[in-house]
């Protein structure tokens, strides 16, 4: 491990010219890591997986110390869960490393380079933003996951952690830098932020000086907080209130299959479906084998008026569950009047976040498609493939709930963007 | 033209109510254009240019009463001609409309829609942004470009001319609710803010519930007190301090010409050259014969010691010149030392707007497109070519200085994103 002090609290009495600091390196970073190579780049996400493979005690160590902390500290057992750096999770980490140098490098590819009347060749050519902020909570490895991200679309990063891992981020950072040095790749271009102190946060989100990006991850409030008080732009995720519409003219078992899996693959997830809307017409045939399903899942259901005259067990719904990402078994339920009513409820109270179809009708796929406005719209699959992974993206940083530059999964290609290039053989603007 | 009552300040007591009717009008309008078809969205535009064609005298009286106002009111000379709608302006503005009509509808293009191993199709399909706030200043017939550029994206725009235009811009306004009428779209498409309280800018900056991103057009420091007190995104245009490096290895007579061109087509424009790099080796033959051109031209030089040891003529440039637009005939001028020194120049004191190399080295070539972060980089061509015409995007709204989301020059792709679509046949997640 690097013979470099890691920084810690003590040292780090002025904090604002301890991220200014680290925003200098980053620029300066940032400036390398443009020019760095597919090689150089993926040398260092090798390097990177190597030495945390031959640190593996010492990141056991420092995260036994933060578990411990955080026990002492009566941490909940979910965030401690979040915390734990078990063995698999560590292969994991190493893991995914190898996968992101696997990826293509998007940097530097030009699109659409076409001759104009006036001679000149024009494309665009994607180039890394510059430097990229990540702030997160608990979870240690999203040290690893977003700094393999940033490195390898040719960013410099800053990472702000949770202060319950802040060993478990020192240890990791430790491999970081040394493998940044391996690749000959600058230690600036990924920095993990070693004070808790909350006001580095505050700095770091205000010096577009030295960051152009935000990207937080982590609870709505962080988010929301951070996007209110932030000086440069954010990419971001809030809500996931996702939609299913069970269309008259669907495949009813499809329709099954999709229903109960939106919703009980997983409960704590952002595109797990939030609301349940189905066509009046097959309202009396479909909800009750769904009910049964429901139940045998233990999840609970809140209907609308006409969902409770199918189903009597269900708690009548408020106006507030329609708005509700409840991350856990629980069901809006409403019927609705064809696909008008559903894209006007899905449009009032969703989250723009992912919404499904399910119909064997071609017009009304279309109509669903193109009017949902929704970073993922779908025709007969679950809403639970909304993810960068089952995109095809190779890794994911986040979803973003955003209209601007990125929307939906994001990954490489969000952290970059495209300037344009022009070819000329001397030419002048008459 | 409409028989509805052009709305006054006096009428518009309360400003936040106002714009808050403006907004709902805009989210409600916005829906219905995101449905909207290419036919009908080239059937609005076209029917505003004929509203426009039938309507030339009452536009002309406008304007003309603008106009007396404006001289009344001591506006300058450069003022009163931005405000002036000349008959030939008008024309311009009517062949606008046309030119928009004919260009391709971006909305609904599906992007790289690929089976996954899941079994799903998963694309990105262009759609609108939704409703965007346009500010800009006197040139009344920024409401009608801005107008068709927004309607031909699918979005919703609410805009905010300056008030030395407001009896123009409400009779263009006219014009542009009459024609989405005749083409059966909803008035709210397109607003033109009938107030000149200057908290109607306050409030269009501050309603992200119904606004999704502001364009700011006008001068530097109304731009960056909007992006200071938004609450939306913002798509801006800063400063632009372009320069040419001509290295040693140049064509000298293709310098020249891009030398004089880039400052002496236009000076007033955010893509003239400001200043001019020269390769050491070159300079004792370049440098006099340009500064003949330039004195043809009345263009006044400032320059790096080295530059004044050739040119002893030239005044001695300070540190800030480097950084300034001067949007005039003045060029600063630096002799450095290879590519090297041309490109940490260009990166500490440029705006990372349009920077251009002229060189006969492939190898320069390349380094100089990769390592150059600015929005538009060129190779033996003139900076006055970044523009959304030359580059083909048929039309332009502005060139954005931004990193996120749209950069350099941005036509109607600028004023949509892409979301997901995933098509299915039942897929459920494993």
């Amino acid at each position: 491990m690097s013979a470099q002090v890691i920084s810690t609290d003590e040292a780090i009495r002025d904090v604002e010219t301890y991220m200014a600091g680290l925003g200098q390196a980053a620029r300066q970073a940032a400036a390398a890591m443009r020019r760095a190579s597919s090689g150089a780049k993926n040398a260092a996400l090798l390097a990177i997986a190597a030495r945390l493979e031959a640190q593996r005690k010492a990141i056991a160590a420092a995260n036994a110390e933060d578990m411990a902390r955080g026990r002492d500290g009566g941490l909940d057992a979910a965030l401690l869960d979040r915390l734990e750096l078990t063995a698999p999770r560590i292969d994991a980490m190493i893991e995914g490393l190898h996968q992101v140098a696997a990826l293509p490098d998007p940097v530097g590819e030009i699109d659409g380079l076409r001759y104009r009347p006036s001679g000149i060749q024009v494309g665009q050519m994607r180039v890394p933003l510059g430097v990229i902020g990540i702030i997160y909570e608990s979870r240690p490895n999203v040290t690893v996951e977003a700094a393999s991200l940033c490195l390898k679309s040719g960013n410099a990063a800053i990472l702000r952690g949770g202060s319950e891992a802040r060993a478990s981020n020192a240890a990791i950072a430790a491999c970081i830098r040394d493998g940044l040095a391996d690749a000959g790749l600058p230690e600036g271009a990924v920095q993990v932020v070693a004070t808790t102190d909350r006001a580095a946060v505050g700095r770091l989100i205000a010096m577009p000086e030295y960051v152009d990006v935000i990207i937080p991850r982590g609870g709505k409030s962080l988010i929301e907080r951070i996007s209110r008080e932030a000086r440069v732009p954010v990419i971001k995720h809030l809500d996931g209130v996702c939609h299913v519409y069970v269309d008259a003219t669907a495949d009813l078992d499809k329709a099954f299959a999709i229903a109960v899996n939106a919703k009980t693959h997983r409960y704590g997830t952002c595109n797990t479906m939030e609301t349940l809307l189905v066509d009046a017409p097959v309202a009396e045939h479909l909800l009750p084998r769904l009910a049964a399903a429901y139940a045998e899942h233990g999840v609970e259901l809140r209907g609308c008026e006409r969902t409770r005259a199918i189903l009597p067990e269900a708690a009548v719904a408020s106006e507030a569950d329609w708005g509700t990402e409840y991350l856990a078994p629980v069901l809006a339920v409403r019927v609705v009047e064809g696909i008008e009513a559903a894209i006007e409820h899905i449009e009032r109270h969703g989250s723009h976040h992912t919404d499904a179809i399910v119909t064997d009708d071609y017009g009304l796929a279309r109509r669903f498609l193109a009017e949902v406005d929704s970073s993922s719209v779908m025709v007969n699959a679950s809403t639970r493939f909304a993810d960068g992974f089952e995109y095809g993206l190779g890794a994911e940083i986040g979803i973003s709930t955003d209209k601007l530059h990125a929307r939906g999964p994001v990954g490489l290609e969000g952290l970059t963007t495209r300037k344009y290039v022009v070819l000329g053989d001397g030419q002048i603007r008459q």
